[in-house]
């Protein structure tokens, strides 16, 4: 089998063989397919693109390409949730100790912000003494002892995926639905949990721009999980204005925290309750308008906020903070930015507000960078919101207040005003199953 | 500017502007661009094609990227002629000293073969004592006393195809017409001729394998030359079979030889006369039919042969050689390639001819492999002539026995025989000027 035929069957639109893309994978996990061919390959696959077939044997060999999680030793259904990455998107703290607190084991591994978008293991770092390096053992004992427990990404899953990413990146193949899905569930499924929701976001804050667009990657690979053995279902969800008030990694975390208290933002909420309600119903308890019930009900009688605390203490964070807020380290500078009119907020550019999150220290531009963990924006007002000239829009917080002016200049240019409210998205654009 | 934007511009079809072609040759040649950028960049161009303007300033990059001949010091015109590659294709032997023995400067610099293709270089080499490597003072002093001189390209012309072509070679990119376009002319104009006639050759035995591909490619490449400020003009020439009946490095000369003595096959004979005719008128010796009149005096009246024998002698050949042609060292061995059946020749294969005759060790597999200079092949039978069961139908030679069992099974296979001579096709299709 030569590298070159297997080129040259997908330039000239011809379907490849289970073998043929064991094959490639396997060179481009040694080594010993040149980046040249690979990025070549991944240029032929934006044109002609994958059959459901061909994506499916893709995602395994990248599954297959590296470690994998020894999941036997843990007891009971593990269920997990996958978002393809959103701006103020920290649904993963509320919903993991509500689906754990009802038993379901959820032994979670996260990735870490880069860009725009934030990582959960990020938002947790940001509890003083949490420890998101765990051993095999220890995370597997603590899931089997309190049912949650949430890592980054240590062991060596799917390194196809990381040399295949890295080139894409720089080859403008990124945009290719069967190497984005494959992307993702390669990862997922080295993790080998029994059921998975997916998130998949849209909107200007997200891979994919529109709800057909989504929906499409969405059911590719509910079908690749499927097809490998996994209970699936994935909710479309609206990316186009930021979930909550909070971008930026403590904020994150105190906004979840209220969210677990039940007073959290009604969309977080809302959102939170529904893919809760399908973890837990893949993990067989109930329909989802049932397991929707048990999830407001694990917030109302604290148990999943007990969930939460249990776990913080267990990694070794500092509980204090969960219990009271007001004690996470405050950014040393502040700043409001101010309407300079008056109407509606029609619309909002969600990527650029987590790019002026990024500007402020929240995030990452390389992997190697430093996060500020008290840096961020409290969103005042929000898409539907009236503002007033002069209005407070959001306020900015950050270590270093020199990154105050052209946060605030993304901000507003971000920010539509307009006469009339706009028309009312939903939350959820649907489910696919 | 970045490689990647200009990568995912093409990607999205859009239309790159000479400065963007230009930083990606520059990058391309400086090594600063990676490998696999280009390669992507190639297979976008594959799906995505280039304009006519695109395509020219792709050619013009390309042309830049290395030295030039510094041509100011030959006196008088400078015409050539380049083919696209066929297999028995002797004609430059032909018609070079055809359009020198009228005073029409010829400064050629030629390839050497690869693959199923010969090289006029390596024919050249099979005369004893041939120098093909000249320095630039002895090439344009050849070209000012005689007209005539034949090197190897031993300049680094157009360094950035070498790059580009070995990166298409490997990723599938080859077949694109903008590529192949600016690859054959961005070196061709680098030799910077005032006339230049292209032999696209069409069929079994070249790379465009439809009369219409060779005419678009032809097209394209004279507007290409046009744009620069040449003379062009190209002619469409059959490839479906070979040109004579010698295929191989010393047989090849001696066809050659016999052709120039008025003695030449029929129709290797009249492509040259063509070809010349072309060339001359370029060079404005009157219209293409008064030219072909002076083509075929010139080898009436032995001046051609004599501009030849002046050539060889000049770059230190044996002229008796040339003289008496029966004086080639032979290969040791030879075989006759009997037909299984009888029939009409309906058919061959060209390019497993070519391939037959590598096999005998007349041509490279690698640009490292040492030539046989008097391997090869004589067809006695040829698309359209009669042959008996048993009959000869070619004679291999080779010092190397081992060697005709492999190249007999590829002839044979190659050669399709019938119950009716098939249609004649004519020799050249067609003239794009």
């Amino acid at each position: 089998m030569r590298a070159y035929d297997i080129i040259k069957k997908k330039r000239d639109g011809g379907e490849l063989s289970a073998e043929e893309i064991k094959y490639f994978i396997g060179g481009v996990t040694d080594g010993s397919i040149p980046d040249y061919q690979i990025s070549a390959l991944c240029m032929a696959i934006y044109f002609r693109g994958m059959t459901v077939r061909e994506t499916c044997d893709l995602t395994y060999a990248v599954r297959d390409s590296g470690e994998k999680l020894d999941s036997s030793a843990i007891r009971g259904i593990r269920v997990d949730k996958h978002s393809t990455g959103g701006v103020g998107d920290k649904t993963s703290l509320v919903v993991a100790p509500i689906v754990a607190s009802y038993g379901v084991k959820v032994a979670k591994m996260s990735g870490r912000g880069l860009g725009h978008t934030g990582g959960t293991v990020d938002k947790l770092e940001s509890i003083e003494g949490f420890r998101t390096t765990l051993t095999d053992a220890e995370f597997v004992s603590q899931v089997n002892d309190i049912g949650l427990a949430i890592v980054g990404q240590s062991k060596q899953f799917a390194p196809a995926d990381k040399k295949l990413y890295a080139l894409r990146d720089v080859t403008a193949t990124v945009d290719s639905m069967p190497l984005i899905a494959s992307s993702i569930m390669g990862k997922k499924l080295a993790a080998d949990d029994d059921c998975i929701v997916l998130d998949v976001k849209t909107g200007s804050g997200s891979f994919m721009k529109t709800v057909k667009e989504s929906k499409a990657l969405a059911r590719l690979m509910v079908d690749i999980g499927r097809g490998a053995g996994k209970k699936m279902v994935a909710l479309i969800t609206n990316m186009d204005r930021p979930l909550g008030y909070a971008i930026g990694n403590s904020l994150e975390v105190i906004e979840a925290v209220e969210t677990l208290r039940g007073r959290g933002p009604s969309d977080l909420t809302e959102v939170c309750l529904t893919l809760a309600a399908y973890m837990l119903s893949l993990a067989g308890m109930g329909t989802p308008d049932e397991a929707k019930r048990l999830a407001r009900r694990a917030i109302e009688d604290g148990s999943a906020l007990r969930k939460f605390m249990e776990t913080v203490a267990a990694q070794g964070g500092d509980v204090r903070l969960i219990e009271d807020p007001s004690r996470f380290p405050k950014a040393r500078y502040s700043h409001a930015v101010l309407s300079k009119a008056e109407g509606y907020i029609t619309k909002v550019d969600t990527e650029a507000y987590g790019l002026a999150s990024l500007a402020l220290g929240a995030g990452r531009n390389t992997a190697e960078d430093r996060i500020d963990f008290s840096a961020g924006i409290i969103l005042r007002k929000k898409t539907g919101d009236f503002v007033r000239a002069g209005g407070e829009i959001a306020t900015l917080y950050s270590e270093n207040a020199a990154a105050f002016a052209s946060a605030e200049r993304i901000l507003l240019a971000a920010t539509s005003l307009g006469d009339r409210p706009p028309e009312q998205e939903p939350l959820v654009y649907g489910i696919v199953e």
